[in-house]
């Protein structure tokens, strides 16, 4: 998918909500246990569910790999009735690969051209040649880790260097001439909405993928205030708070209650904003 | 497996190198794909010609994973062959996670004890809450990225705080306090041999996981020479360089001169240490 479509999406849908879909088999509801494959069954009542409040969904690998072989097929089976069912979301594989080049070349077969992922996740870390393999392919996106949401963000994130910028500001900078805004994003935590004005400094026109709002207590408000941008140029995760809204028979009720919330608080900032 | 057995297994063998099996389906020798499962019969041939004279086994996972659902198979396939015929060689999940708490406790599920992995490579991007979860599991190890061997490792991992020092010593200066030497490895480069006089500064007893000789370049005798501790501490991955040592039907016996090749230099170094 390109920009221009994806930004046509969310002005269609008055909606940048992207749908963590990591399916823990310890919350999915009791009575899809007995299916042949509880995770993919949950995983297509969620999407039929809240398709028409996201324009986005993310998969998280960890919770398909964490069930073996078994899983995988799950993670297959969502990725095709993705992109059969509902071409026009944005799929992310977050998968927060990277690798040196060759590796993550493989890596770019699998999931971008494989399974057919609009984008995945990729840590800076191993820097160049662990990212440019997946800018090789037309239409995909890398979405590189700048600033996460968790704790651990703290440890390395925010060294300062003796020029006095921030690893995360370093990251931005410099990953940025590796691509354009039409095939990178970056990952920034809603948790330092505040950080946005400094991150838009250096990426102005990038699109950000934002986790932390919900669960792990960042406001949207906020990060529209400081993030957003002419193209929009956010998308907002939400997982857990979708997800296991209920754990009981009427989960993807209550979860597109959930995201049906999510995109009406953005429709009235996309209002106040004057984007349509 | 814990320290002590590792240790003792590279005594025995006068070996410390690490066979990195990267199957790459258009390197495999054509003999073989034909077979119902190609990458598992090249790892199969691979393994039971080399296992002699090695004490440690990496798969990495990008190369299965290429393959989707048929490389997860083959991968599966791989470990229980490891698991069930060697039990004794230390395996290494090559699969560079790292994610918010939550996730990265998947990962280790799905790496440490579903597949049963002795070790899994992790990038310290995410900090603490992203490396911790796979540490609780007994017997277990983590193995973290600290120096790398590839060209885009100058792009961020030789930035210099304000207090001069390196992210990648940030990394092991932080990261060394999350576990323990008995638990914990970090990935070196050998491109940057001269390093490790530093690292060992840093970290003088952990087991470093060292790619970049061979096929990368880097010297087996300048990486003993300042890496090597009272327990080794060394595990001198060999992918490439064994795996493709010929595209013959001879490719086995070819991997296992390579793979011999290294093991008597090792045995000459350790020799020449006094190390038995």
């Amino acid at each position: 998918m390109n920009k221009q479509t994806l930004v046509a999406q969310i002005k269609s849908k008055k909606s940048f909500l992207c749908v963590g879909l990591d399916p823990d088999i310890t919350k999915i509801p009791n009575h899809l246990l007995g299916s042949e494959d509880p995770i993919f069954e949950f995983n297509k009542a969620i999407i039929d569910a809240t398709h028409e409040y996201c324009v986005s969904y993310k998969p998280n690998m960890a919770f398909y790999e964490a069930q073996g072989l078994e899983g995988w097929k799950s993670l297959d089976k969502t990725i095709n009735y993705l992109n059969e069912k509902y071409p026009n979301h944005f799929t992310i594989a977050d998968a927060k690969r990277g690798d040196i080049g060759n590796t993550s070349a493989m890596y770019a077969k699998a999931f971008l051209e494989k399974m057919k992922f609009d984008s995945i996740t990729v840590a800076p870390y191993m820097g160049s040649d662990s990212v440019k393999p997946f800018l090789t392919v037309a239409n995909k996106w890398v979405i590189v880790l700048a600033l996460t949401s968790n704790e651990g963000a703290l440890d390395f994130q925010f060294i300062k260097g003796d020029d006095h910028k921030q690893l995360f500001e370093h990251v931005l900078e410099t990953s940025k001439n590796w691509g354009s805004d039409e095939n990178m994003m970056y990952v920034v935590g809603a948790t330092k909405a505040e950080s946005l004005t400094d991150i838009r400094k250096i990426v102005p026109n990038h699109f950000l993928l934002v986790p932390g709002v919900g669960a792990q207590g960042g406001s949207l408000q906020e990060v529209c205030k400081y993030g957003f941008t002419k193209d929009c140029g956010l998308l907002i995760n939400a997982s857990r708070s979708i997800l296991y809204a209920s754990s009981g028979t009427d989960f993807a009720e209550k979860a597109a209650e959930e995201a049906k919330n999510m995109q009406q608080e953005m429709k009235g900032i996309m209002k106040q904003l004057n984007f349509s």
